[in-house]
């Protein structure tokens, strides 16, 4: 999927959610206990009660790795039923990887054709060589990791050298790598105001926000500071919807949820004149 | 594994190599592509043949990844083989994983719990919060990495804030979050002069050290700025262990490299009277 496609299906659905899937067995609805594939059921009612408020899904494959082979299977089968029923539902692999090079170039392989994902997260850490291995494929992203949600992201990310912050780096040097039609970045929303520093360096680029909901992040800041002319926004929230109710209406719940972040989208997206 | 009993099997076996069972399904021998799982089948070959001189078996999971299930598949087989036929030895999973909080207490689960290795290797980019959640678990062994053996390390990990290199800044600071017991670092060896002052940081720690062999680093160098009382090196070939030949022998020929390796390391072990 190229930028226009998603910024046009954001327009469409008034919408710039997306929902996490991060899937933990342990927190399934107790009557899906007894499916064949409880993570499969789960994922697949949760899909079809929220998919017209949402323009992406991201299962974070820790999820699923966590349950061994027959997690993976369950993934598999969650990845199919998306692409199949919903073919314009941009598809992240939350994966967080990133390797030497001929290495990098197997997960992209493994992410892109074998999985058939829309776009990887992946670490900057090891450079150039290491991410670039994901950028050889057609309407495919890399989402690389820049200023991150969680309380760790104090320890390393705003190592300075001469004024330049390493996220700031991060977001800096990839740009020699790829453009805003192949790579986005990860920002936390628990750092909103710093996203006003982000445009100065990445104005055109999506970001990938995580950290609304369950983590404490405000949608009106991240909007705030970081809208762009096509949006340029995928603000992702998990736990809030997925699992907001665990009883046999646990989809509905899910549902409405997902409509009232719609709904505050579709208001900003009006605001700023985008739709 | 404790520190202690690593060290034993590598005076025991008068060698600190790592085998990196990095198995690129386009490599494999052309005579092995008739059996059931040719990547278990080559793998099972290369582990009988070498682990007479090896102390560890690293798989790479971007080559097992990169195939779907059935790779995963293959190295799920690969890793109860080598638990069961040789449980001394320490097994990596050369992962490189790191996600927030309750996302990497998920992958620490799937890797100690559920794959049941030894150790796995952890990127710091996002944090104490990212790779804490792997230190819990009694024998088990984070492998952070610090100072990598691709060109691309030099984008970010020398990044100087005050005089203090970014991969410096990693080492120090993650030994509030756990001791040499169970943590070990990459250093790649690649970068063999900079283990001089790699040592006055982490002077006990274990380092995992790829880039010997196909990368161009030297045992020699590795050894004269790495080595410690403990011997306190896991130093890893690959490509040039396991892809030495792929003719019917490749087995015969693997074992003969790793042998060489393992004397030359032998001979380092009794200059600095390890052994």
């Amino acid at each position: 999927m190229n930028r226009n496609q998603l910024f046009e299906n954001i327009r469409k659905k008034e919408s710039f959610l997306c929902v996490g899937l991060d899937t933990d067995p342990l927190k399934i609805p107790q009557h899906l206990l007894e499916e064949e594939d409880p993570v499969f059921e789960f994922n697949r009612l949760i899909i079809d009660a929220t998919a017209r408020y949402v323009v992406a899904y991201k299962p974070n494959l820790a999820f699923y790795e966590g349950n061994g082979i027959p997690g993976l299977i369950s993934l598999q089968k969650t990845a199919s039923y998306i692409h199949e029923k919903y073919p314009d539902i941009f598809l992240i692999a939350d994966a967080k990887r990133g390797d030497i090079g001929n290495t990098s170039s197997l997960y992209a392989r493994a992410f892109f054709r074998e999985w058939n994902y829309d776009a990887v997260t992946v670490a900057p850490y090891m450079g150039a060589d290491s991410v670039k291995p994901f950028l050889g494929y057609e309407g495919k992203w890399v989402i690389l990791l820049a200023l991150t949600s969680n309380s760790g992201a104090d320890d390393f990310q705003y190592h300075t050298d001469e004024g330049e912050r390493l996220f700031e780096k991060v977001l800096r040097v990839s740009q020699e790598w790829g453009s805003a039609d192949s790579m986005m970045y990860v920002v936390g929303a628990t750092r909103a105001q710093m996203l006003e520093e982000i445009r100065e360096i990445v104005p055109d680029h999506f970001l990938l926000i995580p950290g609304v909901g369950a983590q404490g992040g405000s949608l009106a800041e991240v909007v705030k500071y970081g809208i762009n002319s096509q949006c340029g926004l995928l603000v992702n929230s998990s736990r809030a919807i997925i699992f907001a109710d665990s009883s046999r209406s646990f989809d509905r719940v899910a549902a409405e949820k997902a409509r009232e972040v719609q709904t505050e989208m579709s208001r900003y997206l009006k605001e700023y004149s985008l739709i």
